[in-house]
Formats: C-alpha cells, sequence, structure tokens
C-alpha cells in the first residue's frame, strides 16, 4: 500500500490490534491477555457523570450536546487551535440547531489536530463502536455524520439507561456536593430495573478553604443540610460528620479532595476553633486559611478512618488560569494547569497518625507525573494505607500510562495501584476509555511475559486483578 | 559477524536506516515516511550561525576552527574526559596548524567518549555525509583524517555559500544584540544571488537586566543605536520598540529570551518609572532588578502583540557554573547547566493578558523536560498563542526527542509543536542535525501506524507538517 | 500454550534470555553481548555486607534471617500488603524456628505481590541459581521450600566464603563508621587465603550533622578514636582527617555522604570555629547546624582532593518517615521516601572551588529520576571529577535503569557512568543484582546497534568498560 492509494479512502477503522505492542511476539501475548477481560462489566468508581441525566433517561438532544460541549478534552484542544469556547457552546446547554451543527463542523473540519491523541482514540471508538460510523469525520462529511448519530440518538437504544447496559456498566460512582440531597441516588437506588450502582461521592472542598470565596455562605448551606448551627468548630466537624454519614447511607464509598497542594498540619482544638470563628467573622490572614484547610485534610484522613470512605485526593492544578475564560464559561473549561506537586513532606503528619490504619484507603492521584516513582509509588510500596491512582487528566494518555505502568509497579507492585479510573464528563467516553486501558494493560504484561520477566498465568491473574477485583478492592465495592 | 571480525575494520557508515525504529514493521513505514521528507528544503527558525561569515564566503580554515573550537557540545565532552579547553582552542580563533591539528588529534583519540551520544551521530554525518571520509576516526589516522577535511575545505565546493546550497537551507535565522548595525543582513538580503534567506533574530536579554553587570552601558549603546536618550522609562520603551521596527525592517520574524526563571509581573507606570530610574542611578535593589526584568518580559509579550515578532524563551540554565572557565574562554563553552523550571505560575500574568492574542507566537523551549507533559504541553492545549519548542541544549538528543515527541503530542496534538529548531553554533551539523529529526519524526509516526492509531496517510501529512508547513507557520516565514 | 494450560504447573524458570530486549534482531545482539562479561568476576564498590559475617564464616541460621529479614526491599513490599514488621522479625537476629518458618510461609503467600518487581526477579535468581529450587513459592510448598534451603544452608559449600568464592567477587565495598576500629577488615586483609579484596568505606554522616541527635556524644567518640580532644574546629577536622588516613590504610577507597540536600557553602574559619563551639555547648541554631553541616561537605571533598578518597553521595531521602515503625524496627526498614532533590545550585560551590581537581572522583546518586538528565548528567557532561553512580534504592528496576541509561549516555557519554552499584543488604542477592545490571547493559547496548547508531564492536568494547573498567578507575581500585 502506497501513501497514495490510502489517501484516496479515509475509512474510520477499529483495527482489532489497536494499542498492543507492536513487536510481533509480545503482540500475540496482549492479543491473548485482552481478550480474557475485554468484555468483563466496567467498575468506574470516579466520575462525573451526572445522575439525573441517568434518572431521566431522556433522547440525547444532538451529537454537539453529547460529545463536544461536555467534554472539555475536546474544546480545549479545538480553543488552542484557535475556534472560540463560544463556538463550540462551552458552559450552555444544547444549542439551537444551527448552532450545534457548526460546532460539530468545526470538531469534524479540525479533526487532524487531534491525531495520536487520546480524544481520537476515544472519539474513534464512539463514532464507530457506538454510533456506527465508518469514515473518518472531515469537512466534507460532517453533516452527513451529524444526521446519522443524530437519527440514532432518536432510538430508544441509545438512551442513557440502555446505553449502561450497552456499555457493560456494573459501578459508576458520580461527584456530588455535601449538602446535595442526593435525591436522584436515592430514586435510581429505589429502582430494582435500573442496569447499574450508581453510587455517590462526597466532594467536600468547597467548606474545607476558608480563605476560597463565597466560604462563609457555603458553610450556612451545610450547616441546613445538616440541621445545625456552624458557629463553631465542634458543630461544622459534626456537620461534615452527619453528612458523611448521609453520603454512606445513600451508598457512597469514598470522599473526593482537590486543593491546591496536599499539605497536612495538625492543629490542636483550640487553635482549629480560634481559626474557624476566625474565617466565619471574615476575619482569618490567608496562612490562617491555609493551614485550617490543611488541618481539615488531616480531620477527613480522621474521618475515613472511623466510617471507612475512601479518600482520593487530586492535588497540583492551577485551576482557571485564564480568569476571561473563567469569566465567561464557567471551570473546568480546559485551562486547568499541572503545577510541580510534593507528596512525600505534605503527607507525612496524615500518614504518620493513619497510615498503618486498618481502616484508611488513600488514593493518591497526580498531574506531575515526576511524582509517580519518586514519591507515590514509594508511599504505596510501604503504607498498607496507601494505593497509587491511575494517570488522570493530562496524563491519561497511552505514553504516560505505559511510563506510568512500568515505573510504579516496579516500586510498589502491582497490587499497590488503584486499577483505572476514567474521571469523565463524557458519558460515551466511558467504554472506550475503559477499553483503552484494558487493552495498554494486556500490552503491558505481555511485554513482562515475552521479556520472561513474569510467567503467562501470573499476567492473566495481574490484569484480572487490575480489572476486576483490585478497583471493588481498593474503593470498597 | 562475530566480534573479533567486527573488530578489525573500523569504518565509518552511514546506514541508511539509522536512528529509524529496530521492529521491522515500524522500519518499513519510518523508511517510506522519511523518504518522503529527507530531501526538503531545511528552515532553521532559530541558531547561532555568524551571518558575516556567510557573507565573506571566505575558505574555513581548518578542520579544528570549523568542527571542533565552536561546538561546546563537543569541547566540554573532551573536558570531562580530561583535556583542557585551552588545548582544544576555546574561545580563540584558528589555531596554528600544531594546534590544530593536536586539538584534532585529541577529537580522534578520545572518539570512544562520544559513543551513542548525538554529537558521535552529527559527527558521522558531517565527516561521512561532507566530506567523504569513510574511516571511524581513531589516534592513528588523525592526521590523514585532517588532511582530507583540509584538501576538501580549499575547494571552492566547501565555501560557506556552496555549502549553503549543498545543505539545502531556505531560511537561516541568525541570533543578534539589538544594537548591531545588521549590516552583514543587509548585504546578504541585497544580493540576489545569494542562496538563503538569512535573517536576524532580536535578542534584548542583556538589556531587560538592570542586576547583570554593565546594564547601563548596555543602555546607553542601545539609545545610541535608536537615536534616543534613554533617561526615562518611556524613552527606554520607545528605543525597545524602534530596534525591534528596525529589525523586522531587516527581515527579522522573531525575538528569543533567555532568563534564569520565566516570571512574569505587572508594574504600573510609576512604579516601572522609578525603578528605571533607580536602575539607572546604580541604586536598585536586587528584588527590583528582578521584578524589573519581570515586567520587561511581559513587556515583550505586548510588543510582539503589537509588531507581531514570535517570542521564543529558552529559560532554566544555571549560565557559566564554572567560574574559572568562564573568565579564561567566556560564555557558551559547555557548563550551563540546567535547573528546574516553572511555566505555569510564572507565565499566568503574561497568558492572562495576552494568551489568546491573535498576534502572539510564544514558543516555549525547557531544559527541564519534567516540564514538557506537566506544564508546556498544556498550557500549548489550551492557548492559541503557546507553542510547544523542539527539545534543546542537553535535550536535543534521540531519547529526550522521542519522549518528547510522544509526550507532548498526546497531551496537546501535533498541531501545537514548534518543529524542529536546530539552535546551533556549529554550521555543518545543521544539515545532520534537521535529519535526525526528521529519522526521529518518521519513528515516532511510524511506531503510531504499526499500532493503529494513526492512518499512513496521515503520519505522511503530519511529517510533512512537521518539517515544512509548522515552521513556517509558527514563525511567520 | 494456553493460560489454562499453564496455570496447571508453576515452575521456577530462570529463562536464559530473561531481560534481554523482546525484539528478535536486538536480542540476538544482545545475548552475544551479554555472553561476553556475564562471567566476568564481581566488583562491588558500595554496599552494606558486614564485615564480620564473612570474618566468621558460620553457616547461615536459616532462610528467613538469610533472604528476608535484613532485605528492606522485601519486608517493606509485604508491610504494604498488610504484613505487620514484628511478624517478619524485622530488626531483630535470627528467629526461633516457628518464628522463623512463619515469617518464610508469609512470604510465599505473598508472592504474588512481587510480580514485576525487581525484588522477585532477585529472588528468582536466588532461589533458582543458588539453591536450585525449581517451583514458584506458595503457601503449599512454603514449608518444603524452607527445608529445601536450610539444607543447602548446613552445608560447608553455603558458608559466607563459600558463597563469595561462587559468586565470583573479586572486591567488596562494606559502608562503616569513621570510629570503628576496623579489626574484621584488618583480619580478613591478613588471611591470604581470603577469596575476595573486602574494603572498608568511610562513612561520616553523624559527625558532621550538628543538629542530629546525639551528635555531641558521637563527636566525642570520635575523639576518643583519633586519639584528640575535639574542643575547637581544627582538632575536629584534623581527626576526622586522622580517620580518613586510618582508613586508608585499612583499604579504603571512597567516603560515602548522605544528608538530606547536597548543599554546599563555604564558611570562614573564625565562622567554622564559632559555630563549632556553639554546637558543642548545645547552643547552635537550626539555621547555623544546616550551614555547618554543607561547609562540612565542601570539607570532605577538600579532603578527597587531599587524601584521594572517592566520594560517593546519596542525598534527597526523608529518612525514616513512620515514626512509629522507626521506634520499633530501627532505621533502614523500608520508609525513606525521595524527595526532589537539586544538585546544580547546591554543589557549585564544591565544584567552583575542586570540579578540575584532578584527584576528585564525585560520584552522584540520585532517588529523583528527574536529576539524570537535568542537572546530573548535565555536571558529569563539563566537570571531569563528576560520575553519573548508578540507579539507587527505588531505582535500581529494569525501567529505571533503562530510562537511566539512554538518557544520561545521550547527554554525557557512557565514559561519565560510575558503573554498577548494587548498595545491597542482602548478600545473596549480589550476583542477582549484578546479573541484571549486566543484561540490561547488554540489551541497551543492542538496541543502539540494532539501530545502526553504535557499531557491534564498540557496544563490546564499552560493555567491558561498564562491567570492568570504569568501576576501577571510577572507584581507583
Amino acid at each position: 500500500m502506497t501513501l497514495t492509494e490510502t489517501s484516496r479512502a479515509a475509512p474510520l477503522s477499529l483495527h482489532e490490534d489497536r494499542l498492543l505492542p507492536g513487536e510481533p511476539r509480545a503482540r500475540d501475548i496482549a492479543r491473548e491477555l485482552y481478550s480474557s477481560v475485554r468484555d468483563h462489566p466496567i467498575i468506574s468508581p470516579h466520575g462525573h457523570v451526572d445522575p439525573n441525566m441517568l434518572l431521566a433517561d431522556e433522547a440525547f438532544a444532538d451529537p454537539t450536546s453529547l460529545l463536544v460541549q461536555p467534554d472539555h478534552y475536546v474544546t480545549r484542544m479545538l480553543h488552542a487551535n484557535g475556534i472560540p469556547l463560544a463556538e463550540l457552546g462551552v458552559g450552555q446547554g444544547p444549542l439551537p440547531e444551527a448552532g450545534a451543527r457548526s460546532a460539530w463542523r468545526m470538531l469534524c473540519a479540525h479533526w487532524h489536530v487531534f491525531r495520536g491523541t487520546p480524544m481520537r482514540y476515544w472519539f474513534d471508538s464512539e463514532l464507530g463502536g457506538i454510533f456506527g460510523i465508518t469514515e473518518r469525520p472531515s469537512e466534507d462529511n460532517a453533516d452527513r455524520l451529524y444526521d446519522q448519530i443524530a437519527g440514532k440518538l432518536s432510538e430508544p437504544a441509545f438512551r442513557p439507561r440502555a446505553l449502561l447496559t450497552r456499555f457493560g456498566i456494573e459501578v459508576l460512582a458520580t461527584t456530588d456536593d455535601p449538602s446535595d440531597s442526593l435525591s436522584a441516588h436515592h430514586a435510581i437506588a429505589a429502582d430494582p430495573t435500573f442496569p447499574t450502582r450508581v453510587i455517590p461521592t462526597f466532594r467536600p472542598d468547597r467548606y474545607l478553604e476558608p480563605g476560597a470565596v463565597g466560604w462563609n455562605a457555603e458553610i450556612d448551606r451545610l450547616g441546613r443540610a445538616a440541621g445545625l448551627q456552624l458557629d463553631n468548630f465542634a458543630a461544622y466537624i459534626a456537620a461534615l460528620e452527619d453528612r458523611r454519614r448521609f453520603f454512606i447511607a445513600n451508598g457512597a464509598v469514598s470522599a473526593d479532595h482537590s486543593h491546591f497542594d496536599l499539605g497536612t498540619t495538625h492543629l490542636d482544638g483550640a487553635e482549629a476553633e480560634r481559626i474557624y470563628r476566625a474565617a466565619r467573622a471574615g476575619e482569618a490572614t490567608e496562612a490562617e486559611c491555609t493551614v485550617f484547610r490543611r488541618h481539615m485534610l488531616l480531620e477527613m484522613a480522621r474521618m475515613s478512618c472511623d466510617d471507612g470512605l475512601v479518600m482520593t485526593v487530586h492535588p497540583g492544578v492551577h485551576r482557571n488560569h485564564h480568569p476571561a475564560t473563567y469569566a465567561a464559561f464557567g471551570g473546568d473549561t480546559g485551562h486547568d494547569i499541572p503545577v510541580a506537586t510534593e507528596y512525600t513532606n505534605a503527607l507525612q503528619p496524615l500518614l504518620e497518625r493513619y497510615g498503618t490504619h486498618p481502616n484508611l484507603h488513600l488514593v493518591l492521584f497526580t498531574v506531575d507525573a515526576t511524582a509517580f516513582n519518586r514519591e507515590i509509588a514509594p508511599l504505596a510500596g510501604f503504607y498498607p494505607s496507601v494505593y497509587i491512582g491511575a494517570p488522570w487528566w493530562f496524563l491519561d494518555n497511552p505514553t504516560e500510562i505505559r511510563n506510568f505502568q512500568r515505573s510504579v509497579s516496579e516500586i510498589a507492585g502491582l497490587s499497590r495501584l488503584s486499577g483505572f479510573v476514567d474521571d469523565t464528563r463524557a458519558f460515551c467516553s466511558i467504554p472506550a476509555r475503559h477499553d483503552m486501558s484494558r487493552r495498554l494493560d494486556a500490552g503491558f504484561l505481555a511485554e513482562l511475559v515475552a521479556e520472561h520477566r513474569m510467567d503467562l498465568d501470573e499476567a492473566a491473574d495481574s490484569l484480572s486483578q487490575l480489572v476486576a477485583a483490585q478497583p471493588r478492592r481498593v474503593f470498597k465495592l
């Protein structure tokens, strides 16, 4: 096949060996391993799907609101290539048809900018695997593809619940505000026909940062949810504990934390009380707010030891780097940029106290890949509470995942990995993301077998652990 | 072939598949891709060749002054292996023949210390590809090779202009002082027979660092070049703007910046004026000098938005790490040592203001490879102004280039890369460096094709973009 | 072979091609290269074997005290997987048989947690290569394997000296306290029949950190060893110099240094005296203790220039991260966790003074892999005194070693590497560790040959240098 010949046609094909190793012997082993887990149900213990969407089970409005607008992986790439976010409908609900088509056309016309990225890989899987598209998107076929997908979306088989079944999602965790009523979760749990176990996740960041704008109002809201007057530190702690119990009663298994850094500090009771009151009075200094937040992360670990919620942390992101974009479109719009992040010293006060507590499962994520072999794997290679979170945000691509697999597993062993976490806002990308992970895990293990560093039966067992057993064990599912 | 047999002869051979992937299928694809760009003209948008040398077009004096003395990649390696820089003629003009031969002999006798390095790769390409050498250099054949190269250098075909033509260099940017008259560039541009577009680059570092020794005298020199009295901040700004216009009128397309860190800060006019005057009076504190420099980097971005000069930055180097060597031989003598460098926070004030300005092209280079996937690619994956500069200084070797290709392209896509930048002081290494880059790009893309992550026609188009279209687009050529 | 078939049996096999490249052509080259160094005597210039054990030459007590208890690589992994260190006999001498068997059973029952790690690789090599074990350990066969190994240990061929001969260890450096009498070393050196050159290493950390608990008592001990009253700075320096001479007279070739950071600073004599006296009086501030320690690291370099001891440094570890474990079991029990470490600025004062001194050999180790290409290789690529230490502690696994090989050699050349350093406390793992290194070196070089970046004869010579010549040259053996 020559370059000229291939240029004539532009099929979208999903090769059965995609992402497996190129070297034939390793690829053969990888293919065998992959086939043993390909159809395993999906366990998604951390993500950002809206439970109300699942409950309502209405047809998706159009291809753009389903596949483009909510996916900041996709919109940031188009923005980087010169397309204003407003033209993509970012931060808006479903667009009028002309706008939705226009945004879709821009996606298709810029298909080349995704070459070699995971976004392209997921998109190919979604278009080909879910919607039966067989052509590579382009400016020319954009409208035809739009119509083809829109047609599918009007069919019952493409509604959320039907897709949950088709995707084989066994467990799906959402991310929720501690003051939330969890009514959608309650309704889903009460429906015996619902195909997936949908569980909430306790995400208390906003209540733990007295330095953030609007903290006092958030605390009032938390007090109302807990039925408590939060005028002292003990009441504040009681409210958080109460809401954690409420989340647990509604199925939650984990609490998720995302602060700029991972610092933990212990304050004695009087000092915590003093700073809490100062913050409620709007009089806490920036340094006091920081030390209070760090004390509260320690408190969250203490509560996890008490109530068993798995603790996941996602630190080290400069959120909303471009203020004008934040003002116009809100958060999670593609400009949360990583910074260097420290784990060893930051977590020492927490691990000194709780690192060997049998109830604590602390899953460490990072967007600073240098922490994997320097800090996270060494911590997880000693502390029984520490697990290594899967590569996240900018790092959830094949290259970084491969580096991660080799690097952390040779330091801490495969048993210390969390298993794959998709962390996505793009519902239809869930199966593609898990499939990518399974292929990469199979390829990684196959190469160890090919190098005579692991036996084939062990590789098969390890793959099964990573895909099925470990997420259940680490997230207490 | 056994070890004993190979030891008998030591040919210098340039294998047609060198640097392509070892795995046969990927190598076949890479070979096809590479052949499609192998002979493309060279675009060199940033480097350190002397335009006066090109203009004068005199025969090179000898092999040592051409291939050893000016190349700090080579001399630092010999120094590390025990050869004093003085014996290599560092910091001197052409040596008397005995000295030139002696330095050449030391190079050949230490040929083994370059094994596996890019310096060896470039040298092999230069010796074999330009001078027709067919033996591996050694202590034994050093003089014979010297004579062979010296003989070639006396031929007209080996003068600078003839080599520009032979190398296929379409565009060559030099690096120039803002006070420079650009007379060589003017003369070259005025010669319709000159084979290459040679353009200057505006490099204003020394005028932006009031804390540096001799800053006041530099400012006076800048004032004379601009025909202005630089006794206030507005005049200083006007002089810089004037010289940028002059450079643009003489063909410049970019301004290059290299400070210890990338910090940017905004000062209001009165504060900038105050510090400027204090600095001119020799009374600015170190902190004031730093904040002023950071404000000026912001100003440079503002000017780039106004006048369109592409902005390239090369931060994060502890320059002249060994003072005794600097005192004896000057700068750029091999002991500029990288330090950890921060981009996300440092550039936020700049990107907040100008990050979406259509005129700004900001190309970020680094010698801290951890910044590629943590900061630079994420920034380039959102801001339309930010481009990812090719691996630089210690990082321009096959391993780092391969890590870079995979890592940044999966985060930001291939469209956000600057294309290859040779940044060299070694004239004859230009084609070897670009050829190395083309081979590595072809191999990288071939592996994506072999893993069914990219179609062959897309890989071919991407390679053409990287080699030809992107440098032109990013550097506005 | 299918998964089901392999699951039936669980042999422990040592494949002849293990760890060599998977790609057939590179593997063939690697096999040829490896065979040329496989049987070369082992040079171990830095490690932690007890010389008294070698001198006494008694039979090892049991498999657990030989293979589990002293190896914090192994015990930390079991601890991370939920086994208390007390149950593994950490920090204790040989256990009663019931305890030793119980710990051994836990190891075997958790064999899967080591999959893919270097610990597994070393263990397989030890069990198969030294003790003739042919089954993969498991809960079921734990007692049988225990008996098999215990039986071997009672044979004369498995006593320390016999194993030194069998392992082919030519030189073995221990790590010793400067106040040590070195009586074991003296006795070994006096025995003409002793099969290995066993040499001490000067490890003065505890005497250089006035901020550490017990420093004053240590200094008194040092004074007694040197026969000096250490009531002033000059006497303190004289005592250190005296003990270095004593170590050199007993065969030492190097001094090893491990502080939290690598900072070096120069104090004038009066200031050093003042801080020394304050520290002896228990009145030095934390800042004074830090600056004194940094001055002393500079002094150690000065002494190395004078007396020729090779200087090795192992910085950047947060030692004893979990205080409760330290209190119960002591140091070196698996919770020394890396932190980001800076070399460029920290070492500048030292290298400015001594970086080109012909007597100085400064071998830089790191547990922060980002320093390899950013700081350590660039420093070693200029300063003739600086050598790149082999990957250490968490980094001594195949993935990190491969990254290291490529990364540093393309910047600084192969001649700047220290050669392999096992740094182990696990006596029986020494040959496995060196064999792993030789296989990885052979594979790395074979891939360069397969990519036509190095000729085969050069690869063979480079491998021989790395295995044999360079450790001798760098460590002055």
